[in-house]
């Protein structure tokens, strides 16, 4: 297996990342006039891999909008390795790693139709309010979300 | 000069249309694998074109909101002539026309860093409220600003 | 059912159209900040339509490219009926016209989550060698798959 | 003035980067459900930075392209501080750092309207002939032009 950046340092007795896989085909107008996706393109495949890990595990832009809460982005990093040409069937796994703030640490691998490692990538979202404020502390859904994920309600998938 | 498409069929006595133009510069990203400005962008171009309109007539997004009044588009069409290159440099004419009833019908000239024709297109829009209720009776402010229009606050520019 | 607009005359003894249905999912970066997916998405839509009509009757972006012969659209024309949201799955219904010239006529629908029309549209596409010069005969390979679409090889489909 | 993390680790008698300004406007098509501009689209204002760069001192997409080297981003990093607005006034500055071999380490900042930092980030391109393979060592004509910033032809600028 190919060598992957460990973006996030989880403590020792953090529950394995939440993981979930998703498929996607790289349309015509994500491809450059080099003939490769540019590299901006990447931020849908990455939102692509959120919207996987929310429906696999129920932590979705509904329920944080249900809370009132959003959770922008304040960072992100990406790392390609090789190009993905059109029309190549790419493969995006999505891992939510175990932080105790009020915050979503996750990291991305995105591989070519070939099974290697296109790019690797991380996202840290914050929470705030609508009307744009940090929230510091977890909020008690987000918080219960995690009991569950401590108690191993997702560990066997 | 080129024929342009005559879109719109005005009444005979209505007012000539108000015309913004304005420049942009062709990005990168907006170039496909055959060196040419993929066609879904040009609705981009269309965008920067009202936004012109909008700054030189007063006739804004902006303006529009205050009203609590969106104007979905309900229909966009685009005749292609000549291809676009990356990093040239593209005029945009969009032309408003008189209508006197709770739409805007808006015409576009795109031409090449060479003047050429490029494309020409139109887009109609509705008005709604913020809910997508459609309105039918033209608001007082677009009547007040029709009646400038009509008593040829603009004809000279 | 809902009335379409038909947007292409056939002769009457043409074969019916082929058509491709193809399913996708509004992404969040397609939503404006009314809510609703801004206008010129859509022509992404028509491009995942295009690509399942390729995969259903062989007609690709591969096999032209092969050919050295490229279809740039040169006009596009939307219907919009009713908004589509953030993460609705959406079906696109995509059917190539029969033509006899050098040419593409394809028409669209595409339906929100609910079955309803939510667009249609249409696109013309000429063919050109990669030059961008206009192809006015009709490549033999091309005359050969409508060949085969007036022998009846997809009717039954 | 406010604290920008210093990205890249030049050489003690490293020429000062080269800088270049350049402005755009928010589309209203770069904005979300939100409101603020989706983290994605802040790819496309590092193109338009990289561009004033290479219209500033000469070292364009087309003097790559002139010698058959491409320019790919292998690495791109973002950090979001302030949100930014629908039809907002922006300002990108973009700095090419001093690096010996044959990679380009740029970084920039992102202003809002008034003038606060909206989001700082930095790329890394690594040179490579247009079949995608490596190129190690630094070509000639970028070998000079690094000769004339070090003798300090835009120290004055």
């Amino acid at each position: 297996m190919s060598f992957v950046k460990k973006y996030f340092q989880e403590e020792s007795d953090a529950p394995a990342p939440l993981i979930a896989t998703s498929r996607t085909r790289v349309r015509f107008e994500e491809v450059d006039s080099i003939g490769i996706v540019w590299h901006g393109r990447y931020a849908s495949y990455l939102e692509d891999g959120r919207m996987a890990l929310g429906d696999m595990y129920g932590l979705s832009y509904h329920l944080f909008k249900e809370h009132s809460v959003a959770a922008p982005i304040v960072q992100m990093h990406l790392d390609y390795k090789k190009t993905l040409r059109f029309d190549e069937q790419i493969t995006i796994e999505t891992s939510l790693h175990w932080v105790e703030s009020a915050r979503l640490n996750i990291s991305y691998i995105i591989r070519n139709s070939a099974g290697d490692i296109a790019a690797s990538a991380y996202t840290v979202q914050l929470l705030t309010d609508f009307a744009g404020g940090t929230i510091f502390i977890t909020p008690l859904w987000l918080e219960e979300f995690r009991a569950q994920w401590r108690a191993g309600k997702w560990s066997t998938l």
